[in-house]
């Protein structure tokens, strides 16, 4: 069992878990695999999230090197996000968990 | 992109993320993919949980159908758990997040 093998001390499962515990880091990883999104697009997407929770989440994940944060100097000024290449590695957990969820029926 | 196309109202990311959130549940149902066990082996495994946090996850697992407890009536009494059908549907997620988690250099 491959996951076992690997889940020693310094389990990368535990790794990744640290970075996408919680449901709304994945839930704003999923709105930026489709391409940059703009702060109050996140917002409007990731319905009933706080815009302190918003951007403490965002912060994080520019901290981990996974998200870029770009400010453009218009007025208003513009602040947009994208993943990083380490950010897209990603896409494969969001895709697994979509089809684990399609299919969850009970999960209340 | 497919995790976007399926993420409206009722999206199965989300609903992956409200079962699998918090650390601790992916590193559940991580040592559960290899076979049944006991409690006192999750908790020397997941060092560091306590066990009344290591009961809730257990016991919401359960309640979500992903996991089944079995007490043994012996001396003492010895109860097992193990991942139902449902809950083997985690894998492909764990899977990816390894694969994810093991190129992780800068996560903190």
């Amino acid at each position: 069992m491959k996951t076992d093998d690997i889940c020693d001390e310094d389990c990368p499962v535990a790794k990744a878990s640290e970075v996408l515990s919680g449901k709304w880091t994945t839930l704003i990883v999923r709105d930026l695999l489709s391409g940059k999104k703009r702060y109050s697009e996140l917002q409007r997407s990731l319905s009933g999230i706080s815009p302190r929770m918003l951007a403490a989440r965002l912060s994080m994940l520019e901290d981990a090197g996974l998200v870029t944060k770009t400010i453009y100097p218009t007025v208003p000024p513009k602040t947009e996000y994208e993943l990083t290449a380490e950010g897209r590695r990603i896409e494969p957990v969001i895709v697994a968990m979509a089809s684990f969820g399609t299919g969850l029926t009970a999960a209340e």
